[in-house]
């Protein structure tokens, strides 16, 4: 019997649906910071096995959430790629900014051991987990990954991608191709390792216009499932393409992921006409989970309401963030699951 | 004879259609610097009608732009209601910022004096403008209005707003609707001064999910609308929600706004689409135009194709930015012009 997640991501519907919130190993819970505090940096805890398998299970414990995302970073791609990946408190995450002349030599032969640990930490989780617990994997999409390579920081509008992508097109399409094929590669390697599908963050894709769109985020997107399909036939993979609004029936049927991630700006009458083409995935402003109560109820009664009927994996339009009650959380998933 | 942009928002075909740019009077004219050092701060610069007048025509007779925008800023109307508003060079605006309680007293009587100069402005544009420019007049919109009353100032993501809303959706509505009927009249003035459209900038209705977009973004503009043509029958209204995705068509259905403006990110099929109810305006990624060359004409190329031969004024899909080339602003008019 295939584990409840992915019984939706092969279309079928459930009631209730599964559930789990992206970032839900995070702040807000007591024992993750106090595993942090453990483990120094955050990229100590990614990259430490038993620190990352322990941050990853605590909300599994807690909460019971259908599914597990495996602890990482999207950004463990250009460290495995030497651009000085480094985490500071209270700034988010600096890199050296990548130059157009630095595209042609980037070498991706390091990856496979840099990320072994991460590899490690699927395997252990897969063992620890619930039998009925679905493992999720993840990586950034390349565009998405690229922003923060190219400005060496998150910014607001990722800006200078865009023109690095305006200037630059073929050096831009030759690092996407880079980054989808290490991170399809990375994939390869969780799914072998025991997860059980995996999630492709595009957290930047709303800031591309239609035709950047299907270059950067598209392309490169569609190139990773072709290869994680031809080495793992059927690898089931969500693709979350924040912000692309009217694009995202494109997107799903263009890149050939087998659900949708939907932000919360998503109405829900789109959602639902993307549910005949197979199953989303979201979408409750994070913000009605802070403040609870009736904003929360309506919230979670309208998208039940208007896709509950369909291939429907409940959470978040975004992350969980660290002021979330977990008094809210337990509600959320009362109100869920009834 | 209707002056071009009149024209089109009555649902007439243009080629080449009629072109202007958001923030078009802006720091990339040297020029408008100039004008700026001599007034002093920026609110200096909106409520003077000398200096107003004269920074609005400057990109006319620079560039013949086919509008002319008045020189105002969105925070005016809570200037009006004394939230303590200034600029702060290189931080943007700051209020004093509103708490639940305040709004019962919230007092819009002084805004017809305060508001006097901005009106002077539109009546001396009309009257210094060439004939056949067309006057924009223009608003914020309550909701992104909103944001900025209750954060005191810009935030990436309007989380204060939001929160406020979920958390006191009454004491919302209620801001949300004085700051309606305050935006229409100040509307119906600069119309019966001598504009001749309006436009309403809803530049974070993007980050409302659908309950929350039907109830802050569109029930409070439908209002404006209805209460603008009840003084002025026929008003012509276009109408921004900067992010709106695929609520943009029945953004334009339920408020009953003339034309939608697009950002960038709204694709031309779905742009394509909505000429069949009216107008569209946009939506060049305003980085197309700092990058020039190719990037430019490829975006401009875009556009024309796609909406060309429909109701379309041309613009970009936000504000042009200090750093854009003037080159680059006389190359996109060669190109859209030929």
């Amino acid at each position: 019997m295939a584990r409840n997640l992915i019984r939706v991501l092969e279309g079928e519907s459930l009631s209730p649906p599964p559930v789990w919130l992206m970032r839900q190993a995070g702040r807000y819970l007591p024992e993750y910071r106090e595993t942090r505090a453990k483990a120094g940096g955050f990229l100590d805890l990614c990259y430490d096995p038993d620190f990352a398998t322990e941050v990853t299970l605590q909300p599994i414990r807690r909460f019971g959430f259908d599914a597990a995302i495996l602890f990482s970073d999207i950004l463990v791609i250009p460290d495995a790629l030497g651009r000085d990946l480094a985490f500071v408190a209270g700034e988010g995450p600096k890199l050296r900014p990548l130059q157009v002349e630095e595209i042609e030599r980037l070498d991706p032969s390091l990856a496979e051991t840099h990320l072994a640990p991460v590899i490690a930490t699927v395997g252990r989780l897969r063992s620890e987990l619930p039998d009925e617990t679905t493992l999720i994997g993840f990586c950034g999409a390349p565009w998405t990954v690229a922003t923060y390579m190219i400005a060496g920081h998150g910014t607001p509008d990722q800006a200078p991608a865009r023109l690095f992508g305006y200037r630059h097109p073929q050096a831009m399409e030759k690092l996407l191709f880079l980054l989808a094929e290490m991170s399809a590669d990375y994939l390869i390697r969780q799914l072998q390792a025991g997860a059980d599908c995996v999630q492709i963050f595009d957290s930047w894709a709303g800031v591309l216009d239609e035709a950047s769109f299907e270059a950067f985020a598209v392309a490169p997107v569609r190139r990773m499932v072709e290869k994680v399909r031809a080495a793992i036939p059927g690898a089931k993979i969500i693709g979350f393409p924040k912000g692309a609004g009217a694009l995202l029936s494109t997107y799903r049927q263009k890149t050939g992921v087998d659900a949708v991630g939907l932000d919360w700006s998503v109405p829900w009458s789109q959602a639902k006409a993307m549910q005949t083409d197979g199953a989303v995935q979201g979408n409750l402003d994070p913000l009605r989970l802070i403040a609870g109560g009736r904003a929360l109820e309506e919230g979670v009664d309208r998208i039940l309401e208007a896709l509950g009927d369909g291939p429907l994996i409940f959470n978040l339009g975004h992350g969980i963030t660290p002021d979330a009650p977990i008094a809210h959380v337990e509600a959320l998933l009362k109100r869920i699951r009834g």
